[in-house]
């Protein structure tokens, strides 16, 4: 069968990496060639960017300028990864896509939709993902997990409650446009539920995994 | 009097910085506050994008790319330096601006005028420039004289003859659409007579400069 385009989303301490991986994990074990990526970041200029939108004082970007640098290093993300590994039938999973930037620069920002579109349509175009699994769970659940994680990279953690439930509403907004591309995960739950979880998602979605 | 946004464009070569140069010392003489700034650039956000796009392998960005980044600096220079220095009554002199984008990205590169100028209205919205001057030469020309000039930043001068001519012809279709914005200036001259054709043309854009 051919390949599939599959992205993870959702507010942070939802366990995306984790589950990322377990469904790559699974994906191989069928045999497939699978190419598991993230974003920002995913092509070596894509990381230079993500470089540059992490690190340094969390104010030195506004949501504007954020969201140009992450359709920059999407466009470079798909013509050096994500096409390419389409066009010869792999599968790509990755660890956020343009939602993030609806989400966080657009629902969380205050960048306009329309613009976001506009932008979109010209960068990702027809390449839009086959699955989105919207990793959900209440927001202070999410930054607990967060903060016991430990992470650096705590840019987006420092913006307050407030702005994490606009992100999550984001996230539930745009699932409820498209319900035959997005599923929402309840997060809120063990791994290995999780992971089960996803799986039967999964296979439910590409009937042709189930046989194979 | 308040202050005026001067932006100078152009292909390589035409003695662009030694022009802003003189202008900025000539505008100081009159006793006003000058910025002088440049792209891509300006602010400290928009140099870290600028030296992501000159340094490094001349092929690691698509023309997409390169505009998208160009309009994250631009928007962060805008914010940082353009507008703060225009509401307190400044004069900002930039070297090379958002026509450049239109003629290496655009002209040059194949990116759409319509998608160029959504993030145009997008990012520089109202803060367009004052005047702009068009610093024309033929190719050829201003080729040899950035191969005398023994500069680095070689990445746009090794993309052939074919590609700066396309650019030279874009910087005069957007010249011709608006004269009243825009100065088309015979940059193949010598310097001093290029500075006052200059001062001559500046001091008739604003006539209140003749008089100060």
């Amino acid at each position: 069968m051919s390949g599939r385009f599959i992205t993870f989303e959702g507010g942070e301490g939802a366990g995306k990496s984790t589950q990322v991986k377990a469904l790559v994990a699974r994906l191989r074990e069928q045999g497939l060639e699978v190419v598991q990526t993230r974003e920002p970041g995913g092509s070596g200029g894509a990381e230079a960017l993500r470089d540059l939108l992490v690190n340094g004082d969390a104010g030195r970007w506004s949501p504007m300028s954020e969201t140009l640098m992450m359709y920059a290093a999407r466009a470079n993300h798909l013509e050096q990864v994500i096409r390419p590994a389409l066009a010869r039938g792999a599968w790509v999973i990755c660890d956020r896509f343009a939602d993030s930037t609806r989400a966080y620069q657009g629902a969380g920002g205050g960048v306009t939709g329309d613009f976001i579109e506009q932008l979109d349509q010209a960068v990702v175009g027809g390449t839009q993902p086959d699955l989105t699994l919207v990793m959900d769970m209440p927001v202070e659940a999410g930054l607990a997990r967060t903060v016991a994680r430990g992470g650096d990279e705590n840019r987006f953690e420092s913006k307050g409650l407030a702005f994490h439930e606009r992100l999550r509403q984001g996230f539930l907004n745009r699932a409820a446009t498209d319900p035959r591309r997005y599923r929402v995960i309840d997060a809120d739950r063990p791994i290995e539920v999780l992971t089960q979880d996803i799986w039967a998602t999964v296979s439910a979605a590409f009937p042709a995994l189930k046989g194979a």
